[in-house]
């Protein structure tokens, strides 16, 4: 007979972080008895297991308690912390999926367990297609997707153009630099520590990389690693390095900003500023913010391209997986630590 | 018989201003005698009398000796200063421009009179057309131009977009307000003396003003004029202005960056950063610089349009004329200075 109540540890916000990188004293773990007895299930829900949840550095901009230049809603206090997840329908109120179904959704409760409106669901996803699931989070989901639209969309990656991504070794970076390369563009990437230069460049063919942690003059460093110039800059840092970037930038290059990691730990009228905004004028630079929930309508042509390269091993993906649950914290601040490799993901239960 | 032989008064650069308005520390008046007789003047080439110069902030990003952010290569020491401007043809020895006729180059000497190579010559202009020949540099010309692309290009000004447009009683600015006005935008205008706030709401037509000499601060101004958000910026002067932008954009607004004003006279590693490019990301935020030369395919759409304007008179404009070349450095720092109203040209010759 199937377990009808199960205790389900789950991470819920205690405390907002307004600076600093949230430790246990802003998100803490506990423990709720959760029925999955078919007859507490509403219509149109389902009960979900959850086998992996996404990581990504946004997330913390929802922890602040202040409007942030993410604009992303906060999370409630005494609330359970949303994230894009894959689980495991084990209920279902809702004909369109079956016990065993695995699911996406983009805000599954960080959780083990959980009981969800079907509405939410993204889509089911084919367990004998050849694609381990995390990679559902990673190449081809929200950071794939940015990668693809940051490169190729508003990026306009052609061959020749000399690409520069920062964040190089993390979710969006890894898979942006791969893009480029297919686009037949010159990529250097920036990351944090020597282990992840190597990888970016045996793993993901960058042509070539460095550590800023080691730098002490982005100027000079650009110099040597652009002697023709930037044309295209995938921005997921911020700060000084864009600073650094707009003294290099050549005629017409495009900078799609994805996001701004250095500063989601800073109040804004405390981040150091950008002082050379001005060189856009003269090398006519276009900067452009983007959501990829603006890029939906484009979803189904990225999807079969980036299967594509998976099935025919042009793209390679590094996932680094915390086991279990109550690793969410360390997780989510190894995002901002220079420490993680690729991906980050939580195996929450094993796949069958 | 014709005078073969002229004393031409012409503005040389005595000294590069690194920093600080340039004055006649830096800018010296000369006289040379230039000779206008036929055998004196190469092939191609024709002798002018300077009629107009148009005077612009662009200069003088020229004079400081260093590569700036609009990237314009800087004037030699002890060469004269060029300029657009409107001149008569004196002497010719180009068989498609006669005596008389009046002529626009980009690149003409500050002087009172000159012999350039005919093939410098952008186009004859006709003095019966009814147009003054002072607006050839103002609507017409090079600020009516980057108001048109700023705000119909890149900014794609719709009905109702709520634009703000800074520096707005300035050469571009003027005009950038009343297109925006034409395509149905509610426009705001900042500007630097309660005299041109009446002078933009009451000659221009933009919705409201406000002098920002008498704010202190931008956030709770903006606040008041953009109860529902900005949608297009034309940037013309950078810094606090900008930053206090990113803080009311709505989500895809536009940021056509014509120049950044408050930033010509101090090196860049002394200007004020902005610090809050992050909101470029959550609101999708198109910020794009733009050099009109990149747009010259656009040119006759412009003039026709623009022609029409003014001929229905739903454009008027504003031209400060000083008189004699002898103004040209006092005409320079009134740029700077808050003073000057609409486009500011030098009168150099009356035209006949």
């Amino acid at each position: 007979m199937a377990v009808n109540v199960v205790e389900s540890k789950e991470w819920y916000l205690a405390g907002y972080a307004a600076e600093g990188v949230p430790t246990t004293d802003h998100l803490t773990l506990r423990s709720v008895p959760l029925s999955l007895s078919l007859d507490s299930i509403p219509d149109a829900h389902v009960a979900v297991q959850l086998l992996f949840i996404s990581v990504d550095p946004y997330l913390r901009t929802r922890m602040s308690g202040q409007e942030d230049g993410l604009y992303f809603p906060q999370f409630s206090l005494n609330q359970v912390i949303t994230a894009f997840g894959v689980g495991r329908v084990m209920r279902s109120k809702d004909e369109k999926y079956s016990e065993g179904d695995i699911v996406l959704n983009a805000f599954f409760p960080v959780a083990e367990y959980c009981v969800v409106p079907s509405s939410v669901l993204i889509r089911k996803i084919d367990p004998e297609a050849g694609i381990p699931l995390p990679e559902y989070l990673s190449c081809l989901g929200v950071p794939g997707f940015a990668a693809w639209v940051g490169i190729e969309v508003l990026g306009e990656a052609k061959p020749g153009s000399n690409a520069f991504i920062s964040a190089a070794a993390g979710g969006v970076g890894m898979v942006a630099g791969q893009l480029a390369k297919l686009k037949g563009c010159r990529v250097i990437g920036s990351t944090g520590s020597d282990a992840k230069v190597r990888l970016i460049k045996e793993e993901f063919g960058y042509d070539d990389a460095f550590n800023y942690n080691k730098e002490v003059d982005f100027d000079a460093t650009l110099s040597k690693y652009f002697p023709n110039g930037i044309d295209i800059y995938l921005e997921n840092v911020g700060s000084k390095m864009l600073e650094a970037v707009l003294n290099h930038v050549n005629p017409h290059a495009r900078i799609p900003v994805c996001g701004m990691i250095s500063q989601y730990n800073q109040i804004w009228t405390e981040r150091e500023g950008v002082r050379n905004l001005l060189n856009i004028v003269g090398k006519e630079v276009r900067m452009e913010g983007f959501l990829v929930g603006s890029y939906l309508d484009r979803f189904a042509d990225f999807t079969v391209e980036m299967e594509g390269y998976l099935k025919q091993g042009k793209i390679s993906s590094k996932i680094k997986i915390y086991e279990g649950i109550q690793s969410f914290a360390e997780s989510l601040g190894s995002l901002f630590s220079s420490s993680n490799f690729g991906k980050v993901v939580i195996e929450v239960n094993k796949p069958r």
